[in-house]
């Protein structure tokens, strides 16, 4: 059987503790130099305020007029931590299309 | 001339520094007790991550299957610091229903 591969999981960009300016190149190349029409930004817990800081200077600065955020969603993840305790974290994903 | 009052904006929880559980306490009373069909959390900068926690617990753990988060909006707004220099800021907005 052929496996058909989910074309949107190509442009995923997970947000974590790498420098700002890293993740918004990643966006902006995403749809200037590889041709996305829809890159997905990600992120959990504390880098939530990052992502949307990267979500909109890499949309209002750099791809001005090009790209817009046209999805936000929010969810909850449950998960142990080390000491075996029960932790609850937020989740986010920014949904970016080329205009 | 009267002055037509908008209603949405009497539900509005702006999320800053203090404790967690009083953002909670606050949107779940809005709705249980205050009778709101409707509450905007807004938030700026890094309290955005926290925003995102305070409108899933309320939700999820709190008013579980009686109000849901259904739209999500991110801007950006630019300001003059103290030096006199201009800077940007993300703010968001979720919109929390009585279902």
């Amino acid at each position: 059987m052929t496996e058909k591969k989910d074309r949107t999981d190509d442009h995923v960009v997970f947000i974590g503790s790498k420098p700002f300016m890293n993740y918004v190149t990643g966006v902006v190349m995403q749809f200037t130099t590889q041709g996305a029409k829809e890159v997905i930004i990600k992120a959990r817990g504390k880098f939530i305020s990052k992502a949307v800081d990267i979500a909109e200077v890499s949309t209002k600065r750099f791809l001005d007029k090009t790209a817009e955020i046209v999805e936000i969603k929010t969810d909850s993840e449950e998960f142990q931590n080390k000491e075996g305790k029960q932790v609850r974290v937020s989740t986010i994903e920014l949904k970016l299309i080329k205009k």
